[in-house]
């Protein structure tokens, strides 16, 4: 952080500028300079404190340089974080498929859903028991019956499962049947409901919020990571834009320069991030190419009768055809879908 | 919410929708004419129902009419909502004042700007003890400590006390201590918290999310008005936009919007809504004149040392600049703000 | 701006950017420190700028410090600038109210309308004679005979007239009958419009961009202002947000920021910025507070037969109720609408 | 378009309606349910008759069913537009890659580029001799004489030439030189360009506004078209938002959506898109695999000195891998990258 001080600026108010640095940690070194005066501050910083900084008499205007998040930078760790999904590894360029519906409905739907994409190449099973809806009058997930019901797909099909855990109470009983804890769009920056998911141990996918820019993604991320959790996952889903054509705007830029900034794998959403079925396979393949690290999508047997995320779920068929696509670009990439073998491993 | 079958689709096709619309308790009625047919959809709509039937064989478009909100809508309650904190009476055309520090900091802090407020007009006292932060290693505020000070003030000034509370696990603590229980932006769809600061009782001030459409906020004040607890003020506080020389984009639109659509009363923040000081009473002002029941703003006796905010709160001798010029305006718009006497009957 | 030295950079690398920086008329002022060096840049820098800089070796990280717009802000020219329209006087806290239709449809409809507000008390007549519209389908104004129609109004009541200009080759024919050259928001980064207006003389009503920042919108009147035409009025008519309840999110924020950071005046314009026409009054009188010079909206005789904006514009008696409010909230806060005198000196 | 009557709507609000369908050319087909009145409107329907209608009395709301745009649709038109520019084919499924800088500087720079992108691969060259800025005090591009530079650079390579005007007074000279005219994002609603370039029968490119939605940018598109223009390539080239971390957002879902909606070529421009020269490569693939005809992007023999975009621009070895990984990966999806006969053709 630099601090540029106002011309014509007094000694005393350079002084109380350096003691407040120093009042919360920080070190102020002054460079003088004949026509200019800057501070360059040195320690920890957090967002607000350029806010702080900037109302102090005799401060013209404070620049941040330093990134505000620590853990999840590659400054701190230059080489890829590798999560261990119970033995499908997930980051350093691998291509991982998870699969599955938008809310558990019920054991058929579940069952012949998780055993379609499992024959088609997924890698992890994903589906909501715990459903945030808009609104409190739609349907909401069967909760713990429909963690049930996951728990029973693993062991049939031998993936992992991935399921949203929304609130501090349900973690325990999230946690006692799911691999990776899900953490949604709207609850990215539910900062507590972050630090318990930290303390809990479990693998993260943490979702983007839906006005989250990337610094508060992984600074969203560095709550989970001050836990000592370094399991975690980011997941692009797409951010809210002023498009309707399509339910979210994806951000593919967002993709490679968060693989840049951080050594923390990326998912890509193309489901929420697009909210049309027909838009999921091509966005799917991009992201893949720009960089991501696997793709979840919404897979439903009949997603004319899904209870939630019709529009935007595949069929197994097409499930299918994005499954075989993925694995041929990935090879032309050099970036392999993993064998069954190692999504068999992770049973 | 209307659903437009496809040119040619078949008798089926129809037949189907109408099971699917029974399956879910709705009802349909066809309206068929000569080019073209229309199922009028009559039941309690939710918004992913568009897409869910959208997906179905024989439809072209579903269109929704009615509003997917009930409780916070004019429809059902065409007279405003009066909620009443302590005797201070917010709704209805009120002019009510909410001022103090972003975080309560010390007693000394809190006290000093507490009896500054108070002296100045202010109607209730705000002060965070708990603090949502982008970054984990932002001061987070002073927890239980912080609303023991807060009760104190109350005490010595008589000013109810706001005051967020962050997750499921603190609201008994906050609710112990706080007259009011607010919830941030970053938790504005955080739909647990939602319902169980609704099954509290207590009055709640809903922040909008940085990304809710007005119809996401009025979703999400549903949530706690479904919990039998009316006591529900919307906060407009600014949404995210691409301008950068604000903090946030202060939504004035909404205000004569939401009064329009929703019996509750509306407070605009335009601290938060601005985040720069010297905007904090122009947009105050306007947010009066176009139709808020009251305002919440920062308060700091030393908004250069503030550990939060600094950039946004206002000093005490702005604040009172501030108070003497909403009275004038609510005078001149038959808004008179309330006198000391109703403030201090909340004591 | 100042420039950031990657630690550890070389004497050579700084040389270089140097000799850039004299290449291209500016000067660079090195304050080299123990830990870090930093380059002061002096002379009028562009925004383009920092991105070129920070591709050099060497370099950590740019940082604009001074204002891109020079001719536009209150640094070179701290007073206010106040625009005369033949005797209407815009700018220094005035209280300007410009009405009329969206297009002209008919000498009929316009003069209703005209003699209609001059009678409620507006000072200007605004009526589009080339109208840009989204599809070439729909109506795109009377053109000429539009502008003949707006020529006998000025004549009959005195009010001066504003009209919109969309192309280079029509400047002359609109200059010919407007009193004020109207740039439309899908025009405002229109550079050679721009400087062309600049070139006529005219007064010029400045609408901001649909994407445009603040900075962008006083980047574009500095190409106005850059011909030697000093008579430019910036128009705040909403930004383009998510929010889809309302046309635009109309930027309250903005009104009292350029006020602060430009010398222009501000004119709002709430029936784009809103796009419903109950929500006109309401965000007029907001702006008004908020520090507007004056506002522009739209009457139509019988909003229902409009041909464009029908829902954005108001009844005579709506108008009238606006213009009474509007004086009334004048009033209160010590500025007063213009008297008759004064519109009828415009003629 | 369908037109909902208000619940206890009169037979003279009803014909009011149908007799203002037929006075603006369009006819209104009521289809009576025993519970609601909807009306069917057909003919050509434009997006701002939504909401005259809405004003109506007795109407309750308006619902768009058809697309506004015509010439641009694939309803229209099914198959894929192919655009011969020289020789050089972009559409249905093209691999085509348009390289250069983005200002032309001297012969020196467009010469060594040039002849560095023909031989790394590139099919036509990009250029701006006008160039449109932000701020007037900007360079602005070598006008007449860079068109001359960009021509000599064609007779060099063989490359056609792709190339920005900005303004009717310019179109001449430019369609004298280019073989392609680009309009810019700024100028992406500025209508009377859009028919003046429609009327030069030349090839358009046409950028995305900075705010537009798909629907506008079809409907600009259907400016030129509806001119006899049918030689239009769209160019994403990213989206304003809230994300700061780049330039601008691409919108990755436009361009497989833009393939569905209309039959024009997509071409994607990953240098604006993102702004940062390290995120072209995997947002130039990306594009690709989710179905662009071809790419544009920015490259310049020393991107430190670039007098403008800079920052985006790749140096020849970075577009060499750029090209080589293109064609890659086009092999890879069967869209194998035009050979250099192609190419040389054009000259």
């Amino acid at each position: 952080m630099m601090v540029i001080m106002k011309k014509g600026y007094s000694q005393a108010e350079l002084d109380s500028l350096l003691s407040r640095l120093e009042e919360i940690g920080l070190s102020g070194h002054p460079i003088i300079g004949v026509e200019q005066t800057v501070v360059g501050v040195v320690g920890l910083v957090f967002p607000e404190l350029k806010d702080e900084l900037e109302t102090m008499v005799g401060v013209d205007e404070v620049v941040r340089i330093s990134k505000p998040y620590k853990l999840s930078g590659r400054e701190l760790k230059p080489e890829d974080t590798i999560v261990n999904v119970n033995g499908v590894l997930v980051g350093g360029g691998s291509n991982v498929i998870i699969a599955g519906p938008c809310a558990v409905e019920s054991e058929e739907q579940l069952m012949a859903t998780a055993k379609a994409v499992k024959a088609a190449g997924a890698h992890m099973l994903r589906g909501g028991a715990f459903k945030p809806r808009t609104s409190p009058y739609s349907f909401r997930g069967l909760e713990e019956k429909g963690l049930q019901i996951l728990a029973e797909a693993r062991k049939e099909t031998g993936l992992p499962v991935v399921t949203e855990v929304m609130s501090i109470p349900d973690i325990d009983v999230v946690a006692r049947y799911a691999d990776v804890l899900q953490i949604g769009a709207r609850n990215a920056q539910n900062f507590n409901l972050l630090e318990e998911v930290g303390r809990s141990g479990k693998p993260v996918l943490l979702k983007r919020g839906l006005a989250s820019r990337i610094e508060d993604w992984l600074l969203a991320a560095e709550y989970i990571l001050a836990q000592g959790n370094r399991q975690v996952m980011l997941c692009e889903r797409g951010i809210r834009t002023f498009e309707t054509a399509t339910r979210n705007t994806f951000d593919i830029n967002a993709i490679p320069l968060v693989k840049k900034l951080s050594h923390l794998p990326v998912i890509a959403d193309p489901s929420h991030g697009t909210g049309k079925w027909y838009l999921v396979e091509p966005v799917a393949l991009a992201s893949l190419v720009a960089g991501a690290d696997g793709v979840i999508v919404e897979v439903h047997p009949n997603p004319d009768h899904a209870l939630s995320d019709g529009a935007q779920s595949l069929t197994f068929e097409n499930f299918e055809h994005l499954a075989r696509s993925l694995a041929a670009i990935g090879q032309a990439v050099g970036r392999p879908v993993a064998g069954k073998q190692m999504a068999a491993a992770g049973g």
